[in-house]
């Protein structure tokens, strides 16, 4: 952190934050307001559900994971009425509940339906552009919230497309950053609603960050550190072009789950339209310790797997391919699973780095061949 | 920020927490705990109010200046009802007033008092022992909450001698670091009232902080990469001596105090007994613009000045001299001071460098015969 | 280059210098003295010639790859009598070539011996215990100049134990450092033949060096900041344990042979006893260019390899394995190559990954069931 | 040191050395060939000698301080034929003792003449055109080799214009980097007499470097690391201008001399059109030690001053005033001598700091009323 902190009211940080501002338009795929929060993203949660909803309010959610269930205990936390879907946590978002459930509440009780795109802890992305079609056509004016706190900058989110409401994301995964920033991308919808929502609010209050932000300036001291190595990341991100970020990430994502498929081991995720592009939960064999294989991979490689989380623990193991990652650092990982298979002495089929490495190749012989064409 | 993001609930970052969050305790000379929240000082003042209180509750809290008035603006916003005194941003908080105010409260209606330890803005420090011996002679049991975000390891402080109940802190001032961490020191008093109050709250709320942060880990993604800075900053506090940076500071203050004096300009403060070591607020001769002076040393020495806030816009200069700053930095500071004033041709007189330099030599020698004494 | 550039005359400077002149001791397993240049390892080969001979002197010479070829062009340059022994560039220093060439030499013309320990261009190491036992077995007085540029802190060297009179280093190779340091280690021989060594020589000279490191400082302007760099590099070099650094390389050149077996392709170096731990020289299959190879993985993966240096050009590719480098790291690197050979379409079978990942894996085990003994 | 090494012989490297050799040619104000050693700066006096000169050429030099003389020792060591010109160390070259000694020469026997343009240790810049006239005005075809070490990039040097041979730089000075760099800016004439020079070179021979360099590679391994960070200099110099950085200099200068002459001490350079502007050398008191005042000022302000070099040991301490460099560091450094001198007990007069913020404040009103007219 060697870069000396500035003034955050002098111009220099006016122009860094329109600058950052408006380059997280172009990665939520929105021509609306981008509110940037100096917080972790369980802060941006807070903000979504402050700024829309009253004390009572009734908010559709659904348990597809851990991260899920701690956005639910937020939202319990602050005062709101959860009508929560339990999942088995190996699907998505069901559409077709998410329209009959808002079909059945007729005098439009519930306010928000709040949904995660990509569920972490079970490698489970929903369509969001599935639930929304599910809205509209119950005709129910609910707000859509959406955590992309896992997918932002990794995997293909159109937020004015798919006509979210809110959508959460945070700096430390697709953007590539420390964790510390939090962000909230706003409708039309959602701002007018934040006129009348009563939560009780200051830190998460859209309102004078919005008058502030017109200027690029912050009603209290933002991150200004992070803001730098925001931009810097915003301009990566450009360099590469978002659509080929994404891209990235489905390569990255198939070739992962053939080296699982090639080893034997069960994904989490049971549809395959659901499986996430940047991550991974693989089941380790009945009666094995995902722990303790994430523990000798640790030891013997020095890689940390992500941990089972929730009713998940000790039963999986994660592996992340999103962010600043490219096809060697994903064989370097893949391959430390497999040696880590081995050395555990858990029951598995070896051939999943060459899966991978296969199915790698023959995505850039193919890419090639287009760039040809 | 070229350290890797490490793993925010590995072992490393377990090790880690304990570390920063025995450190703050000493920072803030308690004993008892202290919370770590990814946010900046806002947060930390929003922290204390959720915590502590619950809708409706009344807060007695002073007007002593902008941010004052901002903390204020915070406990409104929540649903508190406030009773603020108003003073002319030129004094600290009245230990007197607090007492009668207290007296008359024989229902005990206000549940807590909040005053700011250093003002910013005017470069007034209020004596918050003071404060706590009215409190302990109105015999009234409100809540002491503190905000020591510009003083806390630059003028000193003692959260358990002066029985604070909650000390709020921010990284970005005398803790040298960039923005982006807040901190709530508690009393068992405010621990006890967390049980109880009702104000919503889920990410600043305490406990789950706690229950976690006993094994060193946090309930949400910290902001790992400021926590390894906070460990440096720890480091170099340590390397000096906490005592030692509040002599720095006192040193500093009373050099840039006269360098004011000899230029014949008028300092915020009025009461000697309240001046600021951490920052010194400024008048401008009547009639000249306070933010001309501030561009006229910005552009001929790239040195911006803090800005005259809220209604001293304009009118004053802010010359801060805390954190990572030493004797020919300060000296550097009041030279473009005085030069700009010059350029500016603003109504002054030279020899205010010449008057820190006497103080600062003067001190020099002085601490010199103490040693060899 | 963060850190501000101390004053190379002052204190700190000192304790600095003899902190790391003590810590390349260990490096070059010696306890005799280490000169440390501001300069790239080319100048540490200028001066290991230039303080030892004196113009017209012979010296004997082994062409055994390209950087030799390179440390003997500085030889002829520099007015040196070479007598030079070409190899076919697929083995190291033959010590029978060594012990015959001494025993003709009965007038002793011969200075000194150049070997270089380990080859970069062709991936062999010479034996220098063996080459120190044929000039014992000679009994000739010629001083042995080791070149350890790419094998030292990498491949065991023990300047002491194989009295080598001069081993030549650098700082960008096993030290994990930028390019800029250039390392000369000397035997009490070689010191004394400085004496009378008539070579013009003033960077280079090892007298005032060693007149001015007694007390950790330097007879001109060191590249300090390197030098503080080097003092991080020993200290993980102490905390992994020289002998398991070392142990490392050999794993991975070990693994990085198996890959190029499975594939099909050959080794530069002929004799397993001279094999490389520390670089991989392949050759492509007949009428396949390696700089095509090199360029298609370069494309794909971004990631470099070595070129084919002077005879070996667009035959050979190399394989780095050495400094800071992991095991999962090598896999992603043999992943890349083996893709770039399907990529490339050159004939090969696949299985080098998976070859390597089965030695590795039976490595970790063994040494699992060691630990456990 | 955290941008990872690049390979040296990559297309990113090629470019980055052509951009630092076109960049360097713009700093040395020449048209012609600039080399880049991975050296310090003496090694680059090295490189000038050993290019241009034969064993036993006679050179004229000029011992006008302690740099000077150990420029000459070095000449001595590569075994020329010094003829030196001694001086009090308070005075330049002498143009009217360059054109005697040219003229008496009559059978051109000096084959170079060698003159540092900034002599460091006493503060006194030497008028290289005035070197110049009078070896044109002789007639004679030496050489001239122009140490710029301390000069380049701060003070005016004009290499083409001024007809010098060989220029010599490093990178530590005006460049603003850490040492490791060398430069020699090269003339026709230099690089033609380099063809028949006959002093042994290998590492510093001009030749190889040339023709690699118009790739932008280089013969041996470059301080990759400190290439980039010269990029970066460049780039700052070019931003700020090289007329304005010299004018900077200048100011800086007149204000430390503004502030020697208040104190009533006696600056080393006598002659008011040789002053230094990037560095003064000042006497203290006599009877009082300069390195006890030196030990005060770091002792209690943590600023280490040069010290006396040579036979001005402990009677002289410098200031530096250049390279990245403001009004407000100098008004710091100033403010410390000042200080140190009072705590010191030494004979002077208070003021200096005063009498260079009024030279300051001039010069900043006059550039003003200049850019306004």
């Amino acid at each position: 952190m060697s870069r000396p902190t500035i003034d955050h009211r002098g111009p220099e940080c006016g122009l860094l934050g329109l600058e950052v501002l408006e380059g997280m338009k172009e990665v939520f795929q929105t021509s609306g307001k981008v509110i940037i929060f100096p917080s972790s993203g369980s802060g941006a949660w807070e903000g979504a559900l402050t700024n829309t909803l009253s004390p009572g309010d009734k908010i559709l959610m659904f348990e597809v994971g851990q991260f899920a269930a701690l956005w639910i205990q937020v939202a319990v936390k602050l005062g709101l009425n959860d009508d929560v879907v339990q999942t088995d946590w190996r699907h998505g978002v069901d559409a077709q509940v998410v329209e009959a459930k808002l079909r059945e509440d007729r005098d439009h009780k519930i306010k928000a339906v709040g949904v995660v795109h990509n569920e972490t802890s079970s490698g489970v992305t929903s369509s969001i552009s599935a639930v929304r079609a599910a809205m509209n056509r119950a005709r129910h004016p609910a707000l859509l919230l959406v955590d992309v706190i896992s997918s932002l900058a990794s995997i293909d989110y159109r937020h004015d497309e798919w006509e979210a409401d809110v959508s959460i994301g945070g700096s430390q995964k697709g953007m590539m950053l420390p964790p510390g920033l939090g962000f909230n991308a706003l409708s039309d919808k959602a701002l007018a609603a934040s006129a009348s929502a009563r939560l009780p609010r200051s830190y998460w209050d859209w309102q004078p960050m919005i008058a502030q932000n017109a200027n690029g300036f912050f009603p209290y001291t933002p991150a200004t550190n992070l803001l730098f190595a925001l931009r810097e990341s915003l301009q990566m991100l450009r360099e590469e072009g978002l659509q080929n970020v994404f891209k990235r990430h489905v390569r990255h994502g198939e070739a992962t789950r053939r080296a699982v498929a090639a080893w034997g081991l069960e994904n989490v995720a049971l549809d395959p339209k659901e499986y996430s592009n940047s991550v991974t939960a693989v089941y380790t064999p009945t009666g094995h310790s995902a722990d303790e294989l994430r523990q000798v991979i640790l030891d013997n490689f020095n890689m940390p797997l992500g941990t089972g989380l929730g009713k998940l623990q000790d039963k999986v193991f994660r592996i992340g391919h999103l962010g600043d990652f490219n096809d060697l650092m994903l064989v370097g990982t893949l391959g430390g699973v497999e040696m880590g298979l081995d050395i555990a002495g858990f029951p598995h089929r070896k051939g999943g780095v060459a899966a991978a490495l296969d199915y790698l190749t023959a995505s850039c012989k193919e890419s090639a061949s287009l760039a040809r064409a």
